[in-house]
């Protein structure tokens, strides 16, 4: 865990967290935790799209839309998502259309991200908010978390848990 | 309704009826149904973001989660999408997500559309797939449901049922 921003170490070790607990259930690895105004965390989740045989069950997705509902309302102004992986291009969307005041995420996507790369969503003309991005918090764990996971799944070894 | 298309016509007046229970719903008027490989209307649709304080509960969203959960699956290959209005970029990444065979939808969307403007999510190299796309099915009659929806809006009136 990265020792420059202390301030964020526990709740993105809440993420990593859920994030090992998908591995373990046959999900990709990557964990959310959302964190209100007053700093309670109203929300946690990894992905779930196999078990849920939902597209849309991504991490990121299932905080926002626990916390939507038990606020009783579409937008989450001032709140914090942490999330361990780059959100792809779904999810940057469903963080702007939320209303999400700052995003904390691990590591970079390449292959899938949408906010540092492929449709930047945040940069987009059309994105009607935008919140203060902060990325690279512990991205070597999350990381490695997914590195492992998909190299299981290549070896046709079980899922690390 | 256009009749440069008579075969997509019947699927999409049961979209444009969705979209006009969402306006009477007060939601804005966007409606959407999905047709499985074999014809069969698997799942009809209006948004619902404000009634379920979900924003991710759009039409199109709406309808794969509904065709997923029934089929056990995350993936809807074969399946024709028909909605009343351009896919924003959220939607158009689980459309892709989801692996939809083809995209019929009725007016384009300046302001907030990802398919033909804004970061055309089809048009990314990430994008794991890309469905058949077509446009301008019934646009006129979507676009003024849109029109009206959001005059009676500023006007103070009551939603257009």
């Amino acid at each position: 865990m990265s020792k420059k921003h202390p301030q964020f170490t526990s709740h993105m070790e809440a993420a990593l967290a859920e994030a090992r607990a998908a591995a373990a259930r046959g999900e990709v690895p990557v964990g959310a935790v959302l964190v209100a105004p007053d700093g309670r965390v109203v929300a946690r989740a990894g992905n779930r799209t196999r078990e849920l045989s939902d597209p849309t069950a991504h991490a990121e997705v299932l905080v926002i839309r626990e916390a939507c509902a038990q606020a009783g309302s579409e937008r989450l102004p001032g709140h914090v998502l942490y999330v361990t992986l780059e959100p792809c291009p779904f999810c940057a969307a469903v963080i702007s259309a939320a209303r999400i005041a700052r995003l904390v995420y691990g590591a970079a996507d390449p292959k899938s991200g949408g906010v540092a790369q492929g449709p930047r969503i945040f940069a987009q003309p059309q994105a009607h908010h935008v919140p203060e991005v902060l990325d690279g918090i512990a991205a070597r764990e999350a990381e490695e978390l997914l590195k492992g996971f998909f190299a299981a799944k290549r070896g046709g070894g079980a899922a690390p848990s």
